[in-house]
């Protein structure tokens, strides 16, 4: 946690927060704060700066905070993502919210197992919290908006003209190109399960204009290759 | 499992494969493969190929098996990775094989606690497992090479001039340079653990004329850095 996050509901008196559980804990245990010391804090969606430790009692920590820098920006770039298995999304949201992905779409394809839908790990609280711990990493505050989508084809027909910001991508083993480097404007990424998209969804997508990349002859796992993705389109910010 | 991996002493009578245990499990299981199925498989530091599923009796799957293509090619780079938590440990050689990375070497440096060194995850059989599951993923054969060293100031001292292969990069946050995009020769980086590497330890790297580098303001887990870096370094192959 190299950012400790609040929400905005939780100051009191504009500037004072009282905290008690895995933050608490964070603060006494990790960082071994005492009286006096200043910690990195941001307000969820809000901005970053640091706070003052004012007090350690019992379990609870109060913190004075001053916020007045912006978080660090978005990649403009959005991610349309067939659900991986359960046990790697958590993983997978952290990933997208560290690397400061703006935006992921989660959609069924067809080598999506059905039962992947029914995962406790999809509630909305689960995802938040995954997310959250991503932001907390890289010290940004803005959650990355999350989609969900359980039908490919009214998906890709009636929504993803919408949904698409700039270039469309499409991150298929075996295309013609390579992935494009240090693109100059937004785009949007698809990328399959891992055992790949279909023959019939790549039509879909190519047919909305979605461009066909690679990443060389390596199979990667879908955070690897989520990463590598973003790495070498968007130069870091 | 993308690969199915074997060593050459595996080998009866020139082809013939007896599987047992995960890899057998896999096959039956995983793939459903059934007699007369053709498997990817691959021998270790050797050539890839397919294996004609020949039996499956009680435990046991037989496989025959023809080699007669390369492995994909490593990216020449060497990664010089301050020793990371045991539990992140065994996915960061899995992502460094994965990613056709030729040599890692771990080492200690101040913040890396000392009683990492102890964990059971760095005996050669750990670690060798983990390679190979990157290995497996990937498609490659090639194990990568692997180096402990306990000692930071030795190593930089006396043996880092002789590992190291073409520019020397050490990655590290409020670096003034960006990490370059798609080197055109050989690269050695240096990772710090999560607290950073110190700046006296930053200067002796400088002394040896490794040059600081920087992924912007986000500060990534280390496996993401690692996978990020060596993505704008090199175009996958």
């Amino acid at each position: 946690m190299n950012l400790l996050l609040f929400a905005a509901e939780e100051l009191h008196r504009d500037d004072l927060l009282h905290l008690a559980g895995r933050r608490a804990r964070h603060v006494r245990q990790v960082l071994r704060a005492q009286p006096g010391d200043h910690l990195r804090v941001g307000q969820i969606n809000g901005q970053v700066g640091f706070a003052e430790v004012v007090e350690l009692s019992g379990e609870q920590v109060t913190l004075r905070c001053s916020l007045d820098q912006p978080p660090p920006p978005k990649l403009p770039l959005t991610i349309i993502l067939a659900l991986p298995r359960p046990k790697m999304l958590r993983r997978i949201l952290r990933t997208v919210a560290e690397l400061g992905v703006a935006e992921l779409w989660l959609i069924h394809s067809w080598k999506v197992e059905k039962s992947y839908w029914q995962s406790p790990l999809l509630a909305p609280e689960a995802c938040r919290r995954a997310l959250l711990e991503g932001l907390e990493q890289a010290r940004d505050t803005v959650v990355p908006e999350l989609h969900l989508r359980r039908l490919f084809k009214p998906f890709v027909e009636d929504e993803l003209p919408a949904v698409r910001r700039g270039r469309g991508l499409l991150a298929h083993p075996g295309s013609a190109r390579p992935c494009p480097v240090d693109l100059d404007g937004p785009a949007t990424l698809v990328i399959g399960p891992e055992g790949g998209l279909t023959d019939y969804e790549c039509r879909r997508l190519e047919e909305q204009g979605f461009e066909g990349i690679h990443l060389g002859q390596r199979i990667l796992r879908v955070e690897t290759a989520l990463t590598a993705l973003t790495s070498r389109l968007f130069a870091p910010l």
